[in-house]
């Protein structure tokens, strides 16, 4: 068990030691705990290692900083300068809420960044200050297209979030346009298990529940086909192809790709600035009834109540304030390569 | 076989015979006519007559006016008055349009609107314009949200459009969140079929393969369920409750419902102009590419072609306007219903 503090503290410790100023530093580790104390364990403090390694390569820059490259009223592209893609989304998330609190709604596409890990941590970031926040990213190709043999996009994630009544936490979407993360077809291959015939598409181009052949010979299938790759598109569209990055195939990948080269990945953010287009309160009210409908709609046989998207997460989270995070064996197994690779081993991580 | 231009004017006459002006009739033609070129049939003139019953018995007004309610630079709230859903979705993009060219990009809500058919008319009116535009609207609960017992979100379209390359089609996606529409469930119980667990839930709230308990016992399913409904979400806060519009079980079914009353739909439009935030020939080329990746890309044991969210739908389109249009049974016998109605019965129809 780690607190919310400890590992913060760790994972600021981490990027300030490989050189990254304190104000980054903090950046990437509250995305990371904040991911952590989600539940979000794929997206959190468990993939630090591998960007501290980018970071003593060279391929991500601990010295850059983000810089507004071209504006107008309602939009900005954010030259990242290859920085870590967390900063790179803090950033350019606050320059769309600062830009949306004068005109109403703001797009601010971004070059040149990173993996920019949970991307409903930039959504939140908005939802949080009481505007309707967006966020996507593209990445290399992973998903099939309906009809293709071989992955054509990214798992291209798109996030939203959305506050609400002051009782209530936001709604907070956050997913990836495959019908589910190659994370889940290991899973399966591990307990032998044959998977459902809409997770990936074998050598052929046609689906499979054999497991065992992704990711070499297989690639994920987009969520309900056509949509899922349609979703994808307009991801790539807004984070990659309007922003300058780059486009699919040309992504560096940020785990295999050499570790010296920048990945180039693109990203998005929207944010729509509530009290702008409708008294706060009036808002708050709307969106409160709705939540409160959907509370109290009746359930399927067999489950407790139909919550919101995120709504498990908030859960997750409130107990991790109160009583901390327990870390998977996976993750504490990476976090202890960062504790090796700065030489600072905290007394929790060994507990 | 009926020309574009003969079923356009068929529907605009139509129109106009219950008192609509001729701008919009001809709108509302449009729309129709573009749906059925597209062989979206389900959304084209089969919905004319059903729209004339209510705008005989005065739920939907063709007197009135939409109106821009209240604005800012990248934002506007439509107060349809009850006009037809085709007229103020018009209204609203070219508002949305408007103001993206002037900021980058807008956001347009619309309250106290009506069903208006196929999203991606919208959409279209934006790429067509050299701008990205997205359409949304919501309507009564169809799809019921993971582990509730009945309905809790409207099939809530979405629909986005991309400019291309001038050699190519926009990209045009246009689709509801649940899995399928009712349409399909419909097709298979008429062919004695059982239909896939991921389609509807039954009485219980859990999946069934019995499709005839559609759509009395019944709700359809969320598209990848979480994701499906967490962006059915999104669509009902930017089109329902950030616009004042009516909300999920509060909206009035344009079919069903007293044909007196207005449906209060609300709706939601972007536009991103490409132009303010890229040089238009640099995001062409940068698209055209993605695009040519994408054609190019090998295609599955027994796939022809990979195919762009649309292509099929405008190759439908260049058939229709070279040899016109195949209108399926049902259609032709939803017009019959309306030629009866304004007493006009053209030639082409009993051909």
């Amino acid at each position: 068990m780690v607190t919310i503090e400890q590992l913060t503290n760790f994972c600021t410790s981490a990027m300030s030691s490989v050189g990254a100023e304190q104000q980054d530093a903090a950046t990437v580790a509250d995305a990371l705990v904040m991911a952590d104390s989600w539940g979000v364990f794929t997206h959190g403090s468990k993939l630090l290692h591998d960007y501290l390694l980018r970071i003593q390569a060279g391929g991500i820059s601990v010295k850059n900083k983000p810089i507004v490259d071209r504006d107008g009223p309602a939009w900005a592209n954010v030259q990242a300068n290859s920085v870590m893609g967390h900063v790179a989304g803090k950033f350019a998330m606050e320059v769309a809420i600062e830009k949306a609190r004068q005109t109403g709604v703001a797009y601010v596409g971004v070059q040149n960044t990173n993996h920019y890990g949970a991307a409903g941590y930039y959504a939140w970031l908005a939802a949080r200050e009481g505007l309707i926040g967006l966020s996507m990213a593209n990445d290399i190709p992973s998903v099939a297209a309906p009809g293709s043999r071989k992955a054509v996009t990214g798992s291209n994630p798109l996030s939203y979030g959305i506050p609400c009544r002051k009782d209530q936490d936001p709604i907070l979407l956050d997913m990836a346009i495959s019908t589910v993360a190659g994370g889940k077809v290991y899973a399966a291959i591990q307990r032998g298990e044959s998977i459902p015939d809409n997770w990936i598409v074998g050598p052929d181009g046609l689906p499979t529940t054999n497991g065992s052949l992704y990711p070499a010979e297989a690639s994920l299938q987009p969520m309900s086909g056509p949509k899922g790759y349609g979703i994808a598109l307009l991801v790539e569209t807004l984070s990659g192809v309007l922003t300058g990055a780059a486009m699919t195939s040309q992504v560096g990948s940020w785990i295999w790709g050499e570790k010296s080269k920048p990945t180039n990945h693109g990203a998005a953010f929207i944010a729509i600035d509530i009290q702008s287009i409708m008294p706060a309160g009036e808002f708050e009210r709307r969106i409160g009834h709705l939540v409160d409908e959907i509370h109290n709609s009746p359930t399927a046989e067999g489950v407790d109540s139909v919550m919101l998207p995120g709504e498990r997460e908030w859960n997750h989270r409130h107990q991790a304030l109160e009583k901390g995070i327990e870390l998977p064996a996976d993750v504490i197994a990476k976090l202890k390569n960062v504790a090796e690779l700065i030489d600072e081993q905290p007394v929790w991580m060994t507990d």
